[in-house]
C-alpha cells in the first residue's frame, strides 16, 4: 500500500482484509467447543463498519507500517469491540436483540455461550497481539495500549459509568467523560497501535494523535446519538431510538438536534487541525473523520 | 528469597505479598465507577488458596526469578482466575450464591456489574503482564502464555465443553480432556510463567514443568470432586454437593470415592517423578503437589 489508492478503494480493500484476517485469526469450529468457536466468528466476522481496524491502517499508512502487523494489530483491537458488543446486549446490560442486522449472539446461542465467547475474544484479542512478529519493545507497547484501554480505566469503566447513569441528569463534562472512556478510549488505541506496527511516536506526533483521536472518538458518538434518533433499525443494523427509550442520557437529550449536528461539524474540524503536523499521507485519517461525521449508520 | 524457608512459612509469605501486590495493581475505588473498581477488589482480595500464584513463585524459586516479576506474573494469572469465577457463578452459568464463604459478585453487586468486573479483571491481567520490568522477549511470551490459557483453547474452551456436558454421561478421557483446558491449562500457565520471569527454559525443563503440570491439574480436580461430595460448605466456602446436583460428570460419580482417591495418589507420584531432572530447589513444587492432593477444602 505505498501507492496511494482512493479512499473508497482504500477503505474497501481494508475491509476485505480484515474479513480474510479475522477469519484466519478465530478458531476453526471444532470438537466439543465448536458452539463456542462457532458463537466468536458470528460476533466478529461478516459484519461492522471495521472503524477501529481502518484507524489502525490509516495510522499505519502514515507511519509506513507493514500490512501483515496492522492487520494483527486491527484484528485484536475488533475483537475487543466485538466482544464487548456481545457482552453489552447482554439481558442484564442493554438487553438488546438485534446487531449488525442478526440477532444478538445470547439470543442465537444462548446466554451461557454469550458470555463465553465474549470472554473468548477477549483473551484471542491478546494471543493475536502476542504472535506480532515486530520488535517485542513495540508488541509491549500494543499489549499495554489495548489491555488499558479495554480495562477499568478505559472502555470497562466507561461501561461502569453508563449503567450508573441510566435515569439520571449529567452535564455535557460527565456525558463526555463517559463517552471517552467507553467507546475513545478504543478508538484512541486504535490510532495509536497503527503507529506501534512501525516505532514509537515522537511527543510531537502522539500529541497530534491523541487530539486527533479525542475529536473523532468524540464525534463518533455524538454522531451515533443523532442517528439513533434520526435513523430507523432496518438502516442502522440495531435497534433505533434505544437510548431514548432506555432513558440514557444522550447528546441529542442534552443539546437538542441542531445544535449536535453543529458540535459532530465542529469535532471534524479540530480532527483535520491535529493533523495539521502530517502531509498527504495523513489523508486516509482525514477522510475517516469525514467517515466518522457524515456516515447515515 | 534465596534462604530456602519451610514450606508453610514460604507459603505464608507468598500470600501475603500475594495479598499486597494484587491490592496494588487492583484500580482503587474512586468516582462514578467506584462500583466497578470495588466488584474488582471484592472479587480478587481477601481469599482464596492462591494456588495458582504458589506455582508461580515455586518455579521462580526453582528458575532464581525476581520476586517483583514473580508478583507481577501471579496476581496477573490471579486475577484471570478470579475473572473466571466471577462470570462462572453468574445466573446464565452455575448460579451459585458463595464464594470463598462470602456472597458471589452479582449476588453483592448486581449482575451487570459482575459481568463489567469480570471483563475488567481479564484486561487488567493483560495490563499488569505488559508492565513487567524484565527482557521484552520474556514479556511476550508470557503475554502469549497466558493469554492462550484464558482463551477458547484453554479455560474459556473447556467451560463450554462442561456446559455442553451437563446431564451427558462422559468416559473418564472425555473429562480430563475438559479439565486439562478448564482449569489445567491455567495451573500449567502459572508452571511457567514463574519460569519465564526468569529465562526461556531448555526443552528438557519445558518436558519436566509440562508433565508436573499435567499431573497436579489433573489432581487439582481430582481432589475438588472428592470434596464436593466430602466436605461440607462452610468448610470449602463454597455451595457443595453442588456439581452432583446439577447433575455434571465428576471423577467421584465415574470411578466412585475410592479410586477417585488413588488417582489423586497416583498423579502426585506422576508430578514428583516429573521434577525428578530437578534438585531440591524444586522442594516447593514437589510440596504443592501435596498440598494440591491433601488438602481439605
Amino acid at each position: 500500500m505505498t501507492v496511494p489508492a482512493s479512499f473508497d478503494d482504500w477503505m474497501r480493500n481494508v475491509q476485505s482484509t480484515m474479513e480474510e484476517s479475522l477469519s484466519s485469526l478465530l478458531p476453526e469450529g471444532k470438537l466439543a467447543s465448536s458452539s463456542l468457536h462457532e458463537s466468536m466468528r458470528y460476533a466478529v466476522l461478516d459484519g461492522g463498519k471495521r472503524i477501529r481496524p481502518l484507524l489502525v491502517f490509516a495510522t499505519g499508512y502514515l507511519f509506513d507500517a507493514e500490512k501483515l502487523a496492522l492487520a494483527r494489530a486491527a484484528a485484536a483491537v475488533e475483537m475487543i469491540h466485538a466482544y464487548s458488543l456481545v457482552h453489552d446486549d447482554m439481558p442484564c446490560m442493554d438487553n438488546d436483540v438485534l446487531r449488525r442486522g442478526k440477532p444478538t449472539v445470547h439470543v442465537r446461542f444462548g446466554e451461557a455461550t454469550a458470555l463465553l465467547a465474549g470472554d473468548a475474544l477477549q483473551a484471542q484479542a491478546f494471543v493475536v497481539l502476542s504472535n506480532q512478529q515486530c520488535d517485542p519493545v513495540l508488541t509491549v507497547e500494543m499489549m499495554r495500549l489495548l489491555s488499558e484501554a479495554a480495562g477499568a480505566a478505559g472502555m470497562c469503566g466507561g461501561q461502569a459509568i453508563d449503567l450508573a447513569s441510566v435515569g439520571k441528569s449529567l452535564t455535557v463534562n460527565e456525558l463526555e467523560n463517559m463517552h471517552r472512556l467507553k467507546t475513545g478510549a478504543l478508538l484512541t488505541a486504535s490510532v495509536f497501535l497503527g503507529a506501534y506496527c512501525s516505532k514509537i511516536p515522537t511527543e510531537q506526533e502522539k500529541n497530534a494523535l491523541n487530539a486527533y483521536a479525542k475529536a473523532i472518538g468524540l464525534a463518533f458518538q455524538v454522531v451515533d446519538d443523532i442517528l439513533d434518533v434520526t435513523a430507523d433499525s432496518a438502516d442502522l443494523g440495531k435497534t433505533a431510538g434505544k437510548d431514548s427509550a432506555d432513558n440514557k442520557p444522550t447528546y441529542v437529550s442534552l443539546l437538542g438536534l441542531e445544535e449536535s449536528r453543529q458540535l459532530a461539524e465542529k469535532l471534524r474540524n479540530d480532527a483535520y487541525a491535529a493533523l495539521s503536523i502530517f502531509d498527504e499521507k495523513a489523508d486516509y485519517l482525514r477522510q475517516l473523520a469525514d467517515l466518522v461525521v457524515r456516515r447515515k449508520k
